[in-house]
């Protein structure tokens, strides 16, 4: 419980959370930055295969509750951290 | 144990292994993406502190055993995959 009544005023505490977002392009989109790693490794000598890669962003946020968090942080997704049309995204608020 | 003695010859059973190689810069580089992004957060009204991100590929290798392939994984950072002046990487092999 993060609400705490004290006389006739209600009090909110508001915690620090990490929060972790994982962007990755969508399934079946071409990533030219992974094919062309995996051709260059080829060069060197190295045999690898389904390359792919993502991108992690971590940042602490203060909130009231864990689900506050992770609505405002899905805005924060939609609006701003990743294009909806080509990328998925995770995220984890520990 | 991957080697098998059969009659004369010596058989090596290679195994697909799966690895993620995470790239960050060293603690203490500025890093603009994420000072942007914090920056961009801010204006559009969202709190965020102490932003930081990093790269992740993951990738199939087929090798003899697991400290084979980070060694080989090891090498592949520091002739390619990194700028060792001002990344640091972590191997996992599964």
């Amino acid at each position: 419980m993060n609400r705490i009544i004290c006389g006739y005023s209600l009090m909110v505490i508001y915690m620090k959370y990490n929060v972790e977002v994982r962007i990755a392009l969508k399934k079946g989109m071409l990533n030219p930055e992974t094919s062309t790693i995996e051709r260059a490794l080829d060069l060197l000598g190295y045999e690898v295969e389904n390359t792919n890669g993502y991108n992690t962003l971590t940042f602490q946020m203060e909130g009231e509750n864990r689900s506050e968090i992770k609505k405002k942080v899905e805005d924060m997704c939609q609006r701003l951290l990743t294009n909806p049309v080509i990328h998925d995204h995770e995220i984890d608020v520990k």
